[in-house]
């Protein structure tokens, strides 16, 4: 398939809703995304059967906290620098990029180099939603090796990490990240086709396209955008049960910047008073509590949404007095096994609560 | 001249003394190069004047806080790591490489790669003391570029920094070595023959080895080794002036690892009691007061050495009840022109007062 102005749109409204209130701004994200696309044309997205097994695939994205990719604008040359500085790194041509995440504007950002190098978009992603940390990816979970990995920066900055351990890898990154002024570039987790066949998340990206295109086509008929989000997730290979855990106005708020990211909680009231939801989020949401009682947690997706426009609300958007539905969703089957949820479950984020599926925990599974 | 194991006792005896109270451990550098030398054999200190125009010089040294360096070990292969990662970057041999800074055990750091690699060592450096920042060195100040830089740490990951200015470059390498472990190795500013000659602090490894030789023998002959420190000052063409500030005891004692660096302040009373000295730190002494007034500040050198043996004590080394002599001394006349005191004067450091040279605070001009 060949990805167009329209279905930019679609991708950046799909991946802020799986993004989990993460993954960067999406809005600059589709505004640098529309303007490759003007420039240089459709972007092709291949299946991940398509791949050569010794294809070399890039996965990319922006690190660093999203209250930062809001306000400090990209110069739009960091995804390229940095790719063409791995073909140096790694004497070879880049065959093909992915998203690391699908969420928020990381859903885009390796489409803007696609679109400049003329380079296909791998139907796939690293987390098949946003997590905030690069060790978080199902490539570490799998055992493969992040580095060589490499950070461009808006001031023209390139720096190179090699031979790290993921998790050293992910902890001189961030630093790096906000030694660059909050934000960075990242390639890294360079796959052969076989990999990336074998380990990502596959699908996530046309699945975030439909999603982003449902939500547009009940708007303009004037459905319930929310109706049809929640089909297309139960349509959806990837994901499954999807639904409303909550529904008021948001009364309070904390975030803060902290060593790389936005880390806080917002506090949903009901209408009527008398009943809340608490969500904990570190760049993206984390668990939800209604009254003390857990709703959804990691992996599984929680977003907050514009009650009337189903816009999603990155956790760098929120504001008090927003009118708000939370909404979960299951998240893809791969990140639910007892080796991811060690690296991006519950425990991995200092949460006590032994992870129950989202679908368990709402009475879902009926449905 | 060759560079053997006595050598390498008096170049860490006299780079402890020119680092101010920083530059690292001496200790640990020491037993790295003795056992490079052990190993490898004596190691060629060249003249400047002797570098080809386009010979590839590389300065190397630690970065990251003293605090640090003194407890966490290198695994000895950084800085052979780092040389080898920078030719491979810019795809030919190192020729020679040189201190970043003649302070602590940096002033030893390029010489055991130096032993290992069969390469000189240039009898020069990038500070003529040592100095908390890497755009403090005299290659900054002259407008040269620390990029490509490469840091490597005892966990064998491998950073490289491209592109960056010069303040960015250090802000990044800094935020990196904390990552890392709060200390790295690091090549940076890597000049031409030409550049090192117009630009290095010349003459200041045989000076320090010349120093350190001068204590030695002091202190076997049953000598004052203060007034051989001083002697040997005195007869350099670098330095010249060099006195004692104050004698004393350390009573009070400031000192946190803080972005980095360790940070504080010192107090040393006078035997009798009734007059001090306050020196305040960032892993260098920068200035220090008696009684309020100023005695001696950067770039001019302050180091307190036990009042016994002439063994320099740096900052990560203080301790409370420690006896010692404040030592001071004039800086290279290359860091007290108005270029180079707005990056390593008073005023860089955020004091307000006006830099006056050590020889004039102190009436020492006459002499």
């Amino acid at each position: 398939m060949a990805i167009e102005a329209q279905d930019l749109a679609d991708l950046a409204r799909g991946a802020a809703f799986l993004g989990s209130g993460g993954g960067g701004d999406p809005h600059n994200g589709r505004l640098l995304g529309e303007a490759a696309v003007a420039r240089h044309g459709p972007i092709a997205l291949i299946a991940p059967e398509s791949l050569a097994d010794t294809a070399l695939v890039v996965p990319c994205g922006w690190i660093g906290a999203p209250t930062v990719s809001a306000e400090k604008l990209p110069n739009g040359r960091e995804v390229v620098a940095g790719l063409e500085r791995l073909e140096r790194l790694m004497g070879r041509k880049v065959d093909a990029v992915m998203p690391i995440e699908i969420g928020g504007g990381n859903g885009l950002a390796p489409l803007v180099a696609a679109a400049q190098l003329g380079l296909p978009v791998v139907d796939a992603d690293g987390m098949g939603r946003a997590f905030p940390e690069s060790q978080m990816a199902i490539f570490n979970i799998r055992g493969l090796a992040a580095c060589p990995a490499i950070l461009t920066a808006a001031c023209g900055s390139t720096i190179v990490i090699e031979n790290s351990d993921n998790l050293a890898h992910e902890r001189i990154a961030r630093a790096v990240a906000v030694a660059m002024g909050g934000i960075a570039h990242m390639v890294e987790y360079p796959l052969t086709g076989a990999q990336t066949r074998e380990n990502a998340i596959r699908g996530s990206v046309s699945t975030a396209i439909g999603i982003g295109a449902a939500i547009r086509q009940a708007r303009r008929d004037g459905m319930d955008p929310f109706v049809a989000l929640f089909e297309a997730m139960r349509r959806s290979a990837l994901y499954g049960h999807a639904g409303a855990l909550f529904d008021g106005k948001i009364v309070d708020l904390e975030r803060e910047t902290r060593a790389g990211f936005s880390v806080g909680r917002v506090i949903v009231e009901s209408f009527g008073g008398g009943d809340s939801m608490e969500i904990l989020f570190q760049n993206e949401n984390l668990i939800a509590r209604r009254s003390g009682r857990v709703c959804a947690m990691v992996p599984d997706i929680i977003t907050l949404m514009d009650r009337e426009t189903a816009d999603s609300v990155t956790t760098e958007r929120l504001k008090y007095g927003q009118r708000v539905k939370v909404i979960g969703a299951a998240a893809p089957r791969l990140l639910r096994d007892s080796r991811a949820l060690s690296v991006v479950g519950p425990a991995a984020f200092g949460f006590s609560e032994r992870y129950r599926p989202i679908e368990a925990l709402n009475g879902w599974e009926k449905r």
